[in-house]
């Protein structure tokens, strides 16, 4: 069953219709420039799955290439010098396609213009159609990891007394975007000493001391889909109790790696990592075309895993000072689960 | 006249509404985190602005914090553990805000489930309106142009031939976000060589040449104001063509800046740049809480310059295998304007 088929299977005959970025990728292969925000002069690309099978996006002409081979562009101007209301035109031609005809809808992603009669919201069903990967995006995923172990290398690497923050995430990101070859959105963590203790935070100017943890959570987009994975590094000798923190986090960690495989409970795997740790965070999620995404393990959303579901694992413990964290993306298998973050997560 | 003050003139009596974050932005302080696209499990900002003047923000509970001091924030559950519909949840809030009466809204940014009635679409009359910056706007700016000036001379001094555009690049952007004290979104066109003839784009792995031209065109978010600037630079004597080519963007640039003042017609200064040289994008847009905003400076969408309004002028020119730009911000005032760039425009 591949994504598409999971997609018509949503859409139940009916035309389906997205703004979402996830599901436009998704369907479309296309990949959106996300790391400056919304172009206050174009619109979002707006997907319309047919009753048939064929996808067609509503795009810039700025950004239609780069699709899936059997996905039509309709295009509407790009950013160049005409002075014309594009989300307007987003609109119109989205309509001209989505016809008058039943519509399976991501709802909370339409501009209101688009929705002039009722649309049936299967957003909520089309995340969790997202959950299970297909080959290629496997392939993809995996990419994104090997990425994402450079970053992890880098950071360990420039981790030393006497630099900030600032200074470790710029070699960090130097070797992400090396390794990718390009430019790239980075979701990242990256804190030290104290600083720890708050679970995550962007690099500040603080400067690192002699006896410091770091901690470093990395999630690169390389070609639309995001690897994640975080550890924690200490500069001499950690204490005792962060140590066996950190042991407890990483025993943590292999026990909720035990669990997984086709029908566990995510709720389980939840409970099993939190009647060890404490931690104000979920226990995991999956990954793909965002960064967080189906399945959510968390305590009171109950999913059961499919083989093909790619999922990160990360517990942690916090204390006032210090915090730890160690995580890693997995790939749900009939019989358990294939490991794919290669980084060390040695303290 | 205060921003809040043009937003309730463009209201006139109704409840003002929007989710473009550049209107949420300038209306309350907030600051989205945008470099990683939406998060799938939260929803997007909508701004409240009653006819009474009070403003309301309906945010995560994750990013209510820096809204200005008399903003009130109605807050969501945050990224945490719970598996609650976010994006039903701030359409829930944001009806309970706007009630019953006549609503201006900047419709396109709506989710589709708040409109369940007619509101007036005020949308491109509020991108005018916030054209026209308030002190601490352009001073925040400033800051803003202080960084850009900063990524300027990094990429300046870091261009030589052997390296990659990437190199460059990670060494610009380590300058600015080291200037600004923090990780920051930055748009940027950084292209070397032959790649100078496509007007911009990504850094990516070419390898400089002895004799390449570097073009860098960087735009900072600091604080949630953009800068914006680009300049061109030549390893070793560059052909006679090009000299001459970026001696005219650089008069064309001057010739401009003369035309610019309060009560000056968009399409006339435009036009004047047009006339000497030829290029495929705007002369110019405004620059604030977007990095491409109102007054646009194209040639068939004429807008008055007023007292206030922060331009960005950019003329080039390019041939087949070079391009050159050269772009600086300024400020309009009564009788002219204030050059805000401070970056080295040399070939």
């Amino acid at each position: 069953v591949t994504r598409r088929e999971r997609a018509l299977a949503v859409a139940d005959g009916r035309t389906l219709v997205s703004a979402d970025p996830a599901t436009v990728s998704w369907l479309t292969g296309h990949v959106p420039d996300i790391e400056i925000g919304p172009s206050p002069f174009s619109a979002p690309p707006i997907v319309v799955l047919d009753p048939e099978g064929r996808v067609r996006l509503v795009v810039s002409e700025d950004e239609a290439g780069g699709l899936d081979a059997d996905v039509e562009a309709v295009t509407f101007p790009g950013f160049a010098v005409e002075d014309v209301d594009r989300r307007a035109r987003a609109v119109e031609l989205a309509l001209s396609l989505i016809g008058d005809g039943p519509v399976a809808a991501e709802l909370a992603s339409l501009p209101a213009a688009l929705v002039q009669r009722p649309f049936d919201d299967v957003g909520r069903t089309l995340q969790r159609a997202r959950a299970v990967k297909d080959p290629d995006e496997v392939e993809a995923i995996r990419a994104a990891i090997a990425v994402t172990d450079a970053g992890q290398a880098a950071a360990r690497a420039a981790f030393a007394a006497g630099r900030t923050e600032l200074e470790l995430w710029h070699e960090t990101r130097a070797a992400i975007e090396s390794a990718a070859g390009e430019r790239i959105p980075v979701l990242a963590d990256l804190v030290t000493g104290p600083r720890t203790a708050e679970v995550g935070g962007p690099p500040s100017t603080r400067l690192v001391e002699a006896t410091d943890l770091l901690l470093v959570d990395l999630g690169p987009r390389v070609a639309g889909y995001w690897g994640d994975s975080c550890a924690v590094v200490a500069l001499g000798e950690p204490p005792a109790h962060v140590r066996e923190a950190h042991a407890a986090a990483y025993e943590a960690l292999e026990g909720v790696k035990a669990l997984v495989r086709a029908g566990a409970s995510s709720a389980e795997i939840d409970a099993a990592a939190r009647g060890t740790l404490s931690y104000p965070h979920h226990t995991g999620h999956g990954v793909g075309r965002t960064y967080h995404e189906e399945p959510r393990i968390v305590p009171d959303a109950d999913r059961v895993l499919e083989a093909g579901m790619v999922i990160a694992l990360e517990p942690g413990t916090y204390g006032d000072d210090w915090g730890v964290r160690v995580e890693q993306v997995v790939l749900v298998t009939d019989d358990g689960c294939e490991v794919l973050s290669g980084h060390d997560l040695n303290l």
